[in-house]
């Protein structure tokens, strides 16, 4: 038997438009003999719509659609994500009873798992952590049972076609460790001859080998093939945009694999299933994403979310530093060069080496490139508000002072605020947000300022990451050194002050190699760590294993106090007015685990420490 | 019986600090003589928490401060929600096994309900809409029952107490009318004397009014009282902030009702219940929520928001329009006048009319007032944009051009992110966003210039709300006309062009009181509805019944051309740069359902039009 996995890229929210590329593949199946064409999870709706499942009219143009795919289907069997609706039923939130379901059709007509109240097969089990939102949208199967008075073990049944009993499963339905039931054993107890996962499964880093491991020893335990179809394309969540990287494949009975098309490219994977289903794919090899996989997820999500958002030019405000340098670079890949704009804005603090390291990487990748001081615009400021006098009714006054320190945002928000803004307003086009992880954990950036942008298209990555990801764009993508080496070298520093004059090795306050560590045991622990688990790890010596680090603790901290002072500095502003500033971010790319944004959705609350923190802080510090 | 419900205000995120309030309630009760004393749900920890849930640390100082609460329980029952942890088991994100759990402590132990496997009540029915994240977060009795085997109608079980039997339940559970099981009727059926309802419920207009119908039927119903118990305070979700009103009460069993505290106000409810529970209340009354409650649940929200934030100072940008004198007069009850500075940011565009106004609110508050021109600067951003050129690698140029549509949306620009957040760092203050629902529906404003601000406080209001909660506070708050009748009656513009001129009658191009109307069933009516259902109407004749417009649609369009062109030119704003803008919005301080942000999740995927929109369209126009 034949079949096919289409790996089609999803137009999140557009129903005719993804349903007129369906038709088109299943036209083509049949012409290419194919029995059995299996599409993704929800590749009709796409499925990160926020909250677009409220509206019934989009609801009604998913069900047409769906209908249509149900009329091709005459001569082959055809296997597709969609949205279930039941008008007369209602949700548990009052509005129609919505399903994310699976439909089979085969000869004009659906055909449900055996038994079914409904003509499609429902998803049982309801991912809610990271980006997920599905039970605030779709009722699940176990609910379905409940309400029936069955158990849901009775309603998981393969559907039964002229291509065998299929066991027709959506996407977190494999994934089973940690719920009370596994829908593939239980369907695999009815006889089953092929299972089918469709998937509508973001990128994040390192998942693939987690899901060829889970997945592969699945079709072993259970002796039956299994096709996992997954789309392409990237959908969002607002403050957070996915990418999809596709990588459908077939396990075998054996625990083997066949690799579909690449990943995030379409394309379709036929596949002759041989009778019984046993070893037919060659053995799985599990390895870790690199940074390819990574440079990868950015261009492809940065080039789908220009098109998405009809953006055609875009300037990046050029500092000299590895951000913007990789920001850039990355662009230039994306664009003509006549579309991609470079700015640098000096003012009085910045260096030459830092403006020569700007020219020198717009005239490598051949982009636009402009200087435009703000050195007249910042004293405008500042001769308006310094010394200003505000006037209350009852004659009082007060003289305004805007000292040096507050002259720092004013140069940061005069840069994307005024400068920035005008220049992407004058292209036609849009201005980017170079922010990385680190510094979107502990808000080193000024809202309004450099924090702004269309996309924060490497604020997923820690300060780390943007350098392994840039030597390998220049190394691989540019294959030259487009970001010049002076990037590379150059303290990484905001040149707002004095304090931060790099040829004289000053920058940032952060050191990168230890931070990157310590704030992502903040934010993409599984289980996420806070100051009481970092000073515990101290005080027990392992603080470098736990958090991964390769230097020494003790090189970076005379000792406790200095330790407890950068731990509680960086926290309060993680918990504290990082928040705040995030909460005002532009949209961060996600590739990796806990994207800010929706995959890591936090409350404004100010910085907490618990109970046990402060104990331990005082036997740290000896003090009563 | 003499029973107290507490009405705490609760800090969230702060366990020890909620914990200590507790400890004082319980010993003053048990002073007091009080047999029963019920706190809200999670009042322990807070409710709408982000992920905060995700760290341990935070979930052990939640079960060290529930175990103090059990120690202080000696000689009284106290009930109290926090989170019931089971570190042995997971949730089906693979973390640590948490409830949403209601305590029942009675001399140093806790009591679990009847046949229970934990010593906690656990929440059955899981709110998954609107600000709702309980699925993400909690494992509810449905799922537990299923672990175990069990049926939910045998978990489901009423806690044995000296107090008699009490029905545990939380929140959602009292609100039962689309699930497919009653947990009060199950309770009910097993002998309960009293209900107890924890919530976190937040302010939301008219909920009340719901409230007091659904559970004044339900205690009649099962002839028992129910005691609804709530929290006051504020919490948020970091785009959306949400109010607590309290309104603690008790449902007596014949469906009258004893009122508690008054809203938004910390106190205590002491109620005998008479033996059999019968009529003890007064008939309960039902009103919809006034502008009254509006004002008072802003000026809540913004005060504690203030207090959460630390922030002391505030400067308000007044541009002699409604919105900015509102928000400048809402603060002005919640500031010393000393901390409140009023600016008006006049550029060559502003009229006379409205400088005068913003001038005279000034001296109506007593606040103070500074007038800082915006002329230089922006001619300085055009001098330096207009006409720049910028170079290409191979020697190609480009000059840019700044016109005078791009000029507007550098005025706003300068006016935030240049003079206002210089003047809020200069004071040691925030500035306001003074949006209201309207503008920030169709994205009627510019990013980093008016959107900009710590918080939207009046985000979640029409444009004729605007009006309505300005006429009260001037009446009822100030008690006189601290907002300028000329505030009312000019026309409502952003003047920042010639076509914005005040006093030629000229402003937005929006029509307030039809805009509100059509926005409004795009956001708020909980089956959304899109052009396809405005058009549809149109064409019925209903449109100005289902919107709820006063006007006659007859009178602003010609006929369906200028009809639909309005329709489309709204609604490619609110799909397409609307939502780009909102991602960047402040946190917006919700009255209403659907309050943008959380409360009303979305997704960047451009304006679409379902397919029946376009045979509608069609056949309007009389279009092949």
């Amino acid at each position: 038997m034949r079949i096919r996995l289409v790996q089609m890229e999803v137009a999140p929210g557009r129903p005719a438009e993804n349903t007129r590329r369906i038709l088109e593949h299943v036209a083509a199946a049949r012409r290419d003999g194919i029995a059995l064409a299996a599409f993704s999870e929800m590749v009709i709706p796409g499925y990160l719509l926020g909250d677009e499942w409220e509206r019934p009219a989009f609801l009604r143009d998913c069900e047409t659609c769906g209908e249509r795919v149900r009329e091709a289907s005459a001569g082959l069997t055809v296997v597709f994500g969609n949205v279930g609706i039941d008008w007369h039923k209602r949700n548990e939130d009052g509005r129609a009873r919505k399903y994310d379901a699976l439909f089979v059709a085969e000869d004009g007509r659906f055909i449900g798992p055996e038994g079914s109240p409904y003509p499609f097969a429902i998803k049982t089990l309801m991912p809610n952590y990271r980006e997920f939102d599905d039970s605030r949208h779709f009722y699940d199967l176990r609910k379905l049972a409940f309400e029936l008075g069955r158990d849901v073990r009775q309603l998981l049944a393969p559907v039964v076609t002229r291509c065998g009993r299929l066991g027709a499963v959506l996407c977190e339905d494999g994934w089973d460790g940690d719920y009370a039931l596994s829908p593939l054993r239980i369907l695999a107890e009815k006889g089953v001859d092929l299972f089918v996962n469709a998937s509508c499964s973001p990128f994040t880093l390192n998942k693939n080998h987690k899901r060829n491991r889970v997945f592969a020893a699945a079709a072993k335990a259970l002796g039956r093939p299994l096709c996992y179809v997954n789309n392409t394309g990237i959908q969002n969540n607002g403050k957070t945009v996915f990418t999809f990287d596709g990588s459908s494949c077939v396990y075998d009975g054996e625990g083997g694999q066949v690799e579909g098309p690449a990943a995030f490219t379409e394309g379709v994977l036929d596949v002759t299933i041989p009778p019984g289903g046993g070893r037919f794919g060659r053995p799985v090899t599990l390895h870790d994403d690199d940074t390819a996989m990574t440079a990868r997820a950015l261009l492809y999500g940065m080039e789908r979310f220009m098109k998405a958002c009809g953006v055609q030019r875009v300037v990046v405000g050029a500092s000299g530093g590895i951000d913007s340098a990789l920001v850039a670079a990355l662009y230039a890949r994306l664009l003509p060069a006549g579309d991609l704009v470079l700015v640098n804005m000096p003012s009085r603090y910045n260096s030459a080496t830092t403006v020569n390291l700007a020219r020198e990487l717009a005239a490598n990748l051949g982009c636009g490139y402009a200087e435009i001081p703000i050195e007249d615009s910042v004293r405008l400021t500042r001769s308006q508000i310094d010394g200003l006098t505000v006037t209350w009714a009852g004659g009082a006054t007060r003289r305004l002072e805007l000292g040096e320190a507050l002259l720092e945002n004013v140069q940061a928000r005069d840069r994307s605020g005024r400068v920035l803004a005008a220049v992407a307003a004058a292209v036609g086009g849009v201005f980017t947000c170079n922010a990385n992880k680190a510094e979107m954990t502990v808000g080193y950036t000024t809202l309004y300022g450099d924090l702004g942008g269309y996309l924060a298209a490497i604020a997923d990555l820690w300060k780390g990451d943007v350098y392994a990801v840039a030597r390998h764009v220049n190394r691989e993508i540019h294959g030259r050194d487009v970001i010049p080496e002076g990037s590379f070298r150059v303290v990484p520093s905001a040149e707002l002050s004095p304090a931060q004059a790099v040829d004289e090795g000053k920058g940032d306050p952060l050191v990168y190699p230890y931070h990157d560590c310590l704030f992502r045991s903040w934010v993409e622990a599984w289980n996420r760590a806070t100051p009481e688990d970092n000073l515990e790890w101290y005080m027990a010596g392992t603080l470098e294993t736990r958090l991964g680090y390769a230097g020494s603790v003790g090189d970076l901290f005379a000792g406790p106090e200095a330790f407890i002072a950068d731990l509680e500095r960086w926290w309060t502003q993680y918990q504290g007015l990082g928040v705040a500033k995030r909460i005002q971010a532009p949209p961060v790319l996600a590739v990796k685990r806990r994207a800010f944004g929706f995959d890591h959705r936090e409350a404004q609350m100010g910085p907490r420490y618990t109970e046990r923190y402060q104990v331990l802080r005082r036997q740290a510090l000896k003090t009563p």
